[in-house]
């Protein structure tokens, strides 16, 4: 198989047909998006990373952060990498969670601050404040 | 003043003596971290980024995004970025809003499998789903 | 010319043409890409890129690496730059080197643990082990 | 525990020690590197990503890529990433597993051509070749 | 509105028209261009960066950066981000600006330089000189 | 040698001795900075990255871009790329070269409006407008 092919559900395997069925099933609605038939031709590598995908996206802890919240950590790490697929997949995930025009909008703020500040503080070199480097208690 | 030069309260001159003020005022605990230190040797540009950051992480409207999941947005750009200060100062800053180990541990799942991911989809070449594409009503 | 245009043969001053030429052979396919034609507006720069890329990528030392160890190492920085255009152009370049899938799927793996260990790297802030500063001898 | 805190051998609890032994017996040298005592502050996540550390660099397949190879890709990345740590860590592994100077000047080399035609393929917009994009076989 | 979608001028309030105006007039050429049409969903976040891009690009101070200068700044940070729409956009504007062939190839070879020398630096691991760390007086 | 190690003099051989002299008198200071000793360790890319450091920052055509305007350049992108060595660096140069805190003041503002911009620009998926694919002429 070629690099950008994607792999259509005739050409599955048993081990990607059960991925495919796994992800169909976690969406929600039926759909395998690109990444994952683009990924199917190492299915070894497809299954290590639906899981770890799975367990770290879909598998709450009581304390732990809230689907949204990490669609937003996940969006917020793929804009700063850009990565266009990533950034469009990821939207429409944060969206799909709900997403409101004021939380994007709260959202693209954030990153462009972020981003400035990020290339400021390398331009000026500027030393860690000791109080970062305290413990906690 | 040298690139890494720390400006302290001393050498301030007024316009930047009233943003430090303000800084200090917004923070809550009378500390001005080093980064506005370092920036301080232009005023100008240390007014205008003062002033997004607040209307940014401060300025929060109702239906828009509260402080803390901004927070963990500006982590994980910093993280993405690969800026060292910005890590500690926004790390911390999470941690003084509240973030609990089990968030933490999240954001480092969520920030480990997204950059996975963006680098598999930039191999792999992976095309834009249509769905992504299609307007949202 | 234009900045994404690309010189056909006709357009080529002599010193282009050279380049060109040699590029031909060095290939053995009589194919000049895209990256070389866009990069002709500047002979000076083409003649100096091309001449370090042939003595990086094709003058080999009997100790040093061979030209598939190099073309993933190639690959493996134009993915983590995000270029994609390098993507295209350096995947084709170690598939036409013999990359089996096995070793497509083995060189996607690491580039997902590294991508990822990188980012948690980062945002963990781990020090340098003493050993890792140690003189090898 | 603290983000930059590294967890010694006494306050492991049994599912970290666990990973520290396994992590000890494949490096053959007893040590635990810095880069797993800070990431094992989440339990979970240094399993997984122990896991996939394993399953990547040190279980070959016959006909895909040799552990050197894997290390180069790996080192060649974290360069890219610019992840200090990382590249400490991976070029002392690349030097264990037999890097020569040779080796090494040749990985510093592709390294430094990549890096400049990345960024060249970049502002010249370079289109990719039709005969990147055709089906291989 | 769609993350993606351009506003047009019948769609714009008071705000985002006022915007455009300016953008109108600074410009000279009538031209409002996508970058602007897409950030328009956001009008606080449109005029706030509106109005930094014209403070930043436009008002020059006697003894600070010319305008030309200030486009070569722009455009080597947005090719250093790979940034496609950025490349693009500060080519276009730098060309607007009197930028010569032979400035442009200039432009070209330093990037290219910069780019290999920042990546052997982080693989060296280069420690700082102390004659960079001086006070400058 | 070690990848870390500094070349000092008395352990140059004949090639390396040939470079530090040709460096020493083109900085005009007798000094030899840390990336070139750190480089030294293999020649032949010694010789091969200072050549280009000297054909490209040094020798100007008349209508090319002036040494001032190529180190904002240098600077620009190495910030960017969070090379910390590289930032130090060429900060001290364009300084050497008369860059006044204004025009520091300057870059800085540049550099951070094009950062978030560059950002922006990614989220949105802003499409590039035809005038900027348009010839020229």
């Amino acid at each position: 198989m070629l690099e950008n092919d994607l792999l259509d559900d005739t050409e599955a395997n048993p081990a990607v047909a059960a991925v495919f069925d796994d992800i169909r099933t976690s969406r929600g609605d039926g759909a395998v998006n690109n990444f994952w038939r683009a990924l199917a031709h190492d299915p070894k590598l497809l299954e290590a990373t639906w899981a770890r995908m799975k367990a770290t996206m879909m598998d709450s802890t009581p304390d732990g952060l809230d689907p949204f919240s990490k669609e937003l950590v996940y969006l917020a790490v793929s804009i700063a990498n850009g990565c266009i697929y990533c950034v469009h997949c990821h939207t429409a995930a944060a969206r799909k969670l709900g997403m409101t025009e004021a939380q994007y909008a709260d959202l693209l703020a954030v990153v462009a601050i972020a981003s400035q500040t990020n290339a400021l503080a390398t331009e000026l070199k500027v030393p860690v404040d000791d109080a970062y480097r305290e413990p906690a208690e």
